[in-house]
């Protein structure tokens, strides 16, 4: 049963033919689920569009009857932003999902918005390049949502978030017409930066359907560290060593606590400690290059060298083997499931500037210590983009319900320290519906007021995802 | 004498003080001329606000009276975007020149909007970094109006264009409010991209006070090559090459037609010319490093070696010596100084698809020769970002300005050319007011809405330098 008008849905449902649209419970049950189980949607309809041509009919057909529509992507958003409700439809991009060109002279992806992440990085590797968005997600996620959230990943800081892989889009706006902003052009100073506008504005002000997208050489050789650091600080001085050592060559350099490096080691079968020595703080460093000869072992090495001459490492061990490597990143990648054998765990999407975030670690470990005494913190990730995940596991006594109630608390005190750094409260994941209140919490009256007069000037009558990012 | 209201006049005198304005005919003159002499601007005065308030006090005096503003900076643009008349104000930034921070662990600095590109430069090899945006003007342009041109220049195939070097900006929004987006963060999801909305807006939306811009690593080492090749498809199946087995290691990658190499060794003293055989296009490539140990010029002369036996190349030359690389420079630099000597010059600003540089040469150069029997093509350029000064030099035996009369006529040909191609009619000097009927003229009527929506959602008024972008 849906509440939507019986005419509306007749006219989508003659629009998109029978494969273009399901009202079915279980499919919609699919759709209306939210990736946290944070929000519920409760949708009666989702349209799947073949081609931009039937994307914008939907947008016009939903206009004249004052329909909202949800965009949807893979639905693996970490924030509500594809949660729709009954009054709402949910247009999903998942039909549209060709490669429709890629080009090595160009280094570029034409690709329609419903293209899995990982289907193109396959695509582009078959071609001896790269497209460097990597994120947990990607073997669901989709281009347009990846595009809509701005999504950032393992690579940035070599290859930059998503935005900074996009050189086009084509996208249908509110009214129904379609903007072909599908160039591929690496210059072009033709008026406002449209194409940013709608990168990272989560469907509210537009459907990207098509992008071109920036590829890269394929890497023909890798290698990899770990390395013990007296302090984060000692961290960000190897950071800057290694960027100019390495000639900006980094492809992750990763902070881990000695908490998760322990407990990761501990819980999951089959992973070693890289070194002897236990240490509190931890880096993985990874050097990658497309040069035919290159010897990276012997570039990260001399790095590391100069790094232990300037106490800025106490030791390291550089992987040998790709078992090895495998063993390092298993490691790193095994944080979050290994947390989940000590109990619960609170987590942040923050940012603050590279240089401020030994403090962010200082201050927001004491301020959690304060709050819930015992509390372990649990930080790590890409310290290289000021992006720690700050994460926290629950006291050892605690009861873990307790501890997950403390959720909202905890954030508020990060995010107040995170505010005072000149950080983000949402470095990777967007606003959606989850951060609305905390957006307008820290955003000056003069950002609001600007996101405000472009949603209104763009989409006056709030007909794309209203509700998401502003209120 | 000036026709703005004598109230309006004296609060702007109070709020500056007595060196933050200027009424001098002559110094008005150096404000009110334009770059290339197409438009004679006409305004009445001049302020030199010297700090993030007094702009702000300015806008909003200047709104109170309902007198338009004009941004200016170096007032080195090549479109009349900083061109004022009678009824408004030119608000120049020199004043606001400080360089408020540099970190060597951000790799940030966060400058005044008044400060001299060169002078930013500079400041950064102080300190073993580089900001790499490098054009012809920067001994006079200003950080502010390069941000708001989105200006591109030399090094954009390695760092991109203005835009991809910005964190943050502090603007002053047409209410006389500030928008403190002054962020240094590499990573920030929350809402709209409203930084590169002002990057590129040519002072229409708001005033760039401040920005806080990228840095890197200082280069150690670098190698730069002279490289005969049989045509620019095969110039551009050398780039692929060239980025591949470099690891992205180049800094130039410059088309040079056989005409602009001839003419310009004949004309400049103490050049010579690189190779032995005449060619009719050549490339120039450089690549940088900073790593310590990094044999550039192995990695350049493999790469060249692989070029010549898969018929990219016919012939290539190493610099071995910084004289041999000035030699190098100097040809390629000195190309628009030596069309001088052939008569007049009729260019153009566009770029195209990577892909179509070959198809833009071949369909202008005979659209031009059918226009000019005799023109000739001297395109040269930045080929890696599709962007060639299509440059073309008068037939012999003409009348120079009898040749110059046909530049609108040859400019809409190229431009008809480049726009079937994909291409942009300003791929890097903007619109201003110069490009005001062109960007109408190739703009989809879909992104003609979008500007005018937007700057009328956040200049309501048209306080901003009106006429500009959009009309």
């Amino acid at each position: 049963m849906s509440i939507l008008p019986a005419s509306a849905i007749k006219e989508l449902q003659d629009a998109l033919g029978p494969k273009g649209w399901s009202m079915e419970p279980d499919i919609l049950a699919t759709h209306n689920a939210e990736a946290r189980g944070k929000f519920a949607g409760d949708a009666g309809m989702v349209l799947y569009p073949a081609n931009t041509d039937e994307v914008a009919k939907c947008v016009a057909i939903c206009a004249t009857h004052g329909i909202a529509i949800v965009p949807q992507g893979g639905n693996t958003g970490r924030c509500g932003g594809a949660v729709a409700n009954a009054a709402e439809v949910i247009l999903n991009l998942r039909r549209m999902n060709r490669i429709i060109e890629m080009d090595g002279r160009d280094f570029t992806a034409t690709v329609e918005a419903g293209t899995i992440l990982q289907t193109l990085q396959e695509a582009a590797l078959d071609r001896d390049l790269i497209f460097p968005l990597s994120l947990g997600a990607e073997g669901t996620c989709q281009i347009g949502g990846n595009l809509a959230t701005n999504a950032g990943g393992l690579n940035v800081i070599r290859y930059g978030n998503a935005r900074d892989l996009v050189l086009g889009l084509e996208v249908v706006l509110p009214d129904g017409s379609v903007w072909n902003g599908l160039s591929k052009l690496r210059k072009d100073n033709t008026g406002y930066d449209l194409r940013d506008l709608f990168i990272g504005a989560e469907g509210t002000l537009g459907i990207i359907t098509t992008a071109t997208l920036k590829l890269f050489p394929k890497p023909r050789h890798v290698a990899t560290a770990w390395v013990a650091v007296p302090s984060p600080d000692a961290a960000l001085d190897l950071l800057a060593l290694a960027r100019r050592d390495s000639g900006d060559a980094i492809a992750a350099f990763e902070l881990i606590c000695g908490f998760a490096h322990d407990m990761t080691v501990a819980h999951l079968p089959g992973l070693s400690a890289p070194l002897a020595a236990p240490s509190d703080w931890y880096v993985m460093i990874e050097l990658t290059s497309s040069r035919p000869k290159d010897d990276l072992n012997e570039v990260l090495s001399d790095l590391l060298e100069s790094a232990l001459e300037a106490g800025l490492a106490s030791d390291a061990t550089l992987a040998q083997s790709e078992a090895q490597r495998a063993n390092l990143w298993a490691i790193r990648e095994g944080i979050p499931e290994a947390q989940g054998f000590e109990g619960g765990s609170i987590k942040h999407d923050v940012s603050v500037p590279v240089s401020r975030v030994p403090e962010l670690l200082v201050r927001g470990m004491a301020a959690a210590g304060d709050l819930i005494p015992g509390i372990r913190p649990c930080p790590f990730g890409h310290v290289g983009d000021g992006n720690i995940h700050f994460n926290f596991t629950q006291p050892v006594e605690m009861e873990k319900q307790a501890f997950l109630d403390c959720w909202e608390t905890l954030n508020r005190l990060i995010h107040d320290i995170v505010a005072d750094l000149g950080g983000s409260i949402s470095a990777e994941h967007g606003i959606g519906k989850l951060k609305l209140d905390e957006l307008a919490r820290y955003a000056s009256p003069e950002k609001m007021k600007l996101l405000r007069v472009i949603k209104d000037a763009i989409d006056p009558d709030g007909m794309l995802n209203p509700g998401k990012i502003v209120k």
